[in-house]
C-alpha cells in the first residue's frame, strides 16, 4: 500500500504522540510539520529524521502546510480554539483531514464546520480514539450482537486529574490553563461520548436531542496551587489566588430520539486515578468498564449486594469473542504506541481508509454533533441546568442513515 | 435498658424484616402488628410469638395502633403513598416514629410533615438505613476528619434490579406496580442522598438549592414481561403489553448552596447486580464503592490508566481505622440481620436514643428535604429536565444548625 503524504499541524504533547504513532504504523510520509512555535517545529523534523532519515519541511504558518500541492491530508492537533478554523480551511484546500478531538466554542462553528465539508466532501476523520479500544469495542459488538438486549442507557467519564497540566499551562503552553481560567462546561465530552454514539445509532437512526449540564464549584484547581506553594514548588505568580471558571465536576445528562439516556462526567480537577467509567445497558444485561465486567441475564451471576469487596467480577474476558480480530491479535509494539493500542488502530484505519478511497467512520456529522456538546453545556450550566436542545446537523438525513463502525469495511 | 414499647404499622415484606431485625436486637416489646391484610397480621403476631413467646395484639386498623395508650413508639414501613399520612396521624397521637424510607408524592406534604412535627416535637427517625452502613460511614469518616480535603461531589446509586418483584407486585400485594405504571421519578433517592446528605452537611451549614432529572425511556419492564410470557411463566394479565410510565434510568443532579454536587441514578428496571456505588470526591482523594477503594493524594498510587482490568484498587481495608467501632467489632448474628448489618446498627440506634431521651440522628428535616426529592424529579422530567428549587425546610435555620451524624452521641 502506498503512504499517506501527510502534514501535521500542531506538535504539543499530543501531536508528538500521535506522530510517535504514525510513524509506528509506517504507512504516513512526512512532508510538512507545523507548529505556531519554531522549537516544536524543530522537535517534530527530528522526529522523523530520528526514525526515517529524512527531514519534513517545517513551518509555523498553517497555511503553507496546506497551501502545499504534496500534502494529501493534514492531522490537526492543535489548540482546541482552532480545531474547527483549520479544519474548515483543510477542507476549503481540499485536503483529507484527521482531526484530533475536543469540544467547541460555538454552536455556529459546529454548523460551520458542517457547511464546508458538505461543500468539499473531502476526506475527514474525527480522530475519537476511544471509538478504537478494546473495552469500548467489546461492548460495542455485543450490543450489535444483541446479547445487551434493547440499549437503554449508556455512560461514561473523563476523570482525568489534569490538575497539573492546567496548573503548568503557562510553562508548558497548554490551552487548557486559558480554558480552565475562562469557561465552565463540559469542555471533553468525546472520549465517552463518541463510543456510545455509535453504539447508540446517533446520526444513524437515531440522533442526540436535548441536555442538561450543571457544574459543581471550582475548589481542585486553587486547592492545588495552594498546596504546591505550600511545598515550596513553583507556581505561574499568576495563578497564586486566581479563581478558576471551570467547575470540578460536571454532569450532562444526554435525551436521545429513541428514548435512550447518556450521562457524561468531567472529572479532572481533583486527585483521582484514571477512568472512563464506560457503561452500557440495556434490557438483557450490562457491560461495566469499572468492574471489567458483563452480566447478561440467564448467563451470569448476581453478586452478593452487600459484600462490595466481591463486587468487581472481573468476568470481561469471558465475553473475548466479541473482541474485533485485531484486538485478539495486538502485539506489545501496538500496545505501547500510544494509549493502549487504540492509536495504533485509528491511525492504521485512517491511512488505510484514506488510501482505499474508503469512508471514514467517525465522519464531520459525528464530529459536530459531539462537539456541540461543549458549548451547549456551557449555556445549561450558565443558565442553572436549563435543558438544550441539540441541533440535528444532518438535516434529518440521520433517520436513513444506515449504521456505520469503525470495525465495518 | 429498658425496652421500646412499640407498634408495627406494615407487615410486608420490609415490615417482617425489620421486625425480625428488632427481634434480634432484644430492645423491642412489640404491642401491636397492623397491616391492612389480615393474614400479614397473623404472620407478624406469629413471628414475635416463635421468638419471645407471646403474641402482641394484631388490627387491620392503624389508627388502632396510635389509639393504644401503651404503644411508646411505632414503625411505619407500609406503602410509600402511607409513609407521610401515618406519620402525621402518629405524631398527633404523640407517639415517637420510626419511618422507613421512600420518596414523598408531593412538596407539600413534606411541608406538612414538618409542620407536624414541629407542632407536637415527638421523638422522629427517618429510617435511612444506608447511614449506617459500614462503606458509607468509612466515606463519612474520612470526609469528617479531611482525609479527602474539601468534598466537592457525592454520588450513589440505586441500582437494583427489580423487575420480578414490580411485575409480581399484584400478586405480592406490592406498592412498587402501581408506582412503576404511573410515575416516572426518581422514586426511591433516600439509600444514596442520606449518607451523602449526612456528608454535605445538608440542613446542617448547607442546603440542596436546585435539581434536574431527566429519564430514559422505559424499556426494561415491558421486555421481561415478554420474557416471562414466552417462557411460560405466569404473568398477571393486566400487565401483558402495558405501558410503564417508569423510565429505565434516571440520572438527577442536585447543586448545593456550598457549592458540592450530588448525582442520584435510579436503575431498578434491566438485569443487573445490586449497586449503590456510593462516590465522594474531596480535593485530597476520593472514596469508590464500586472500586472498594480510596484514593488519597500522596498517600495511594495512581493505576495504570490503559489497563481496566487492574483498576479495582480494593484497598478501603487499610483505612480501617476510620470505621467505627461497632463496623470493628460486628458478630455474624449482626451481619445476618438484615443488608448486611446496617439495620441492626440503625434499629439499636433508634431504641437506645428514645430510651436515653437523646436526639435522633436523621430527623424530619432530613426527611422532609431527602423525600421531596421524588415529586420535584418528577416536575423536571415532566417538564424536559428544567431545573427545580428544592425548599429549605428549615426556614433557614440550617445556617446555625450544627452537624450531628448517626455516630455522634
Amino acid at each position: 500500500m502506498r503512504k499517506v503524504k501527510i502534514g501535521v499541524i500542531g506538535h504539543g504533547c499530543r501531536g508528538c504522540g500521535l506522530m510517535e504513532t504514525m510513524l509506528l504504523t509506517d504507512m504516513y510520509e512526512f512532508i510538512m510539520v507545523c507548529d505556531k512555535y519554531e522549537d516544536r517545529v524543530k522537535d517534530g523534523q527530528k522526529q522523523v529524521f530520528d526514525k526515517l532519515g529524512y527531514t519534513p519541511a517545517g513551518t509555523t504558518n498553517y497555511h503553507e502546510v496546506l497551501a502545499n500541492p504534496e500534502v494529501e491530508a493534514v492531522l490537526i492537533s492543535c489548540d482546541w480554539e482552532l480545531h474547527i478554523p483549520i479544519a474548515i480551511d483543510a477542507m476549503n484546500a481540499g485536503k483529507a483531514i484527521a482531526l484530533e478531538v475536543g469540544g467547541a466554542y460555538t454552536v455556529e462553528s459546529c454548523f460551520e464546520l458542517v457547511e464546508a465539508w458538505e461543500r468539499t466532501r473531502v476526506p475527514f476523520m474525527f480522530l475519537e480514539n476511544c471509538c478504537y479500544n478494546k473495552d469500548e469495542l467489546l461492548a460495542t459488538n455485543m450490543a450489535k450482537a444483541g446479547v445487551l438486549g434493547r440499549i437503554v442507557y449508556a455512560s461514561g467519564s473523563y476523570a482525568h486529574d489534569l490538575r497539573k497540566e492546567v496548573v503548568e499551562g503557562k510553562e508548558k503552553r497548554h490551552y487548557r490553563l486559558r480554558n480552565y481560567l475562562e469557561r465552565n462546561c463540559e469542555n471533553y465530552p468525546t472520549h465517552e461520548l463518541g463510543p456510545i454514539a455509535k453504539i447508540l445509532g446517533i446520526n444513524r437512526g437515531n440522533r442526540m436531542v436535548s441536555l442538561v449540564s450543571m457544574a459543581s464549584g471550582a475548589f481542585g484547581m486553587s486547592d492545588y496551587v495552594d498546596k504546591r506553594v505550600k511545598n515550596g514548588e513553583y507556581v505561574n505568580p499568576d495563578l497564586i489566588g486566581a479563581k478558576f471558571a471551570q467547575g470540578d465536576i460536571v454532569n450532562t445528562i444526554i435525551t436521545c430520539e429513541n428514548g435512550e439516556q447518556i450521562l457524561l462526567r468531567l472529572d479532572t480537577c481533583l486527585p483521582r486515578s484514571y477512568s472512563r467509567e464506560f457503561i452500557v445497558h440495556g434490557t438483557n444485561g450490562i457491560y461495566e468498564q469499572a468492574y471489567n465486567s458483563v452480566f447478561v441475564e440467564g448467563e451470569d451471576e448476581y453478586w452478593d449486594p452487600y459484600d462490595y469487596a466481591k463486587h468487581n467480577l472481573n468476568n470481561a474476558e469471558k465475553y473475548k469473542e466479541y473482541l474485533p480480530e485485531f484486538w485478539r491479535t495486538i502485539t506489545k509494539e501496538q500496545i505501547d504506541a500510544g494509549h493502549g493500542g487504540m492509536d495504533f488502530f485509528e491511525l492504521v484505519d485512517f491511512a488505510t481508509r484514506l488510501v482505499e478511497g474508503r469512508q471514514m467512520p467517525i465522519d464531520v456529522y459525528d464530529a459536530a454533533a459531539w462537539m456541540v456538546v461543549t458549548p451547549l453545556s456551557e449555556k445549561s450550566i450558565a443558565e442553572g441546568g436549563m435543558p438544550q436542545s441539540i441541533p440535528d446537523f444532518t438535516k434529518g438525513e440521520y433517520k436513513a442513515r444506515p449504521r456505520y463502525d469503525v470495525t465495518d469495511k
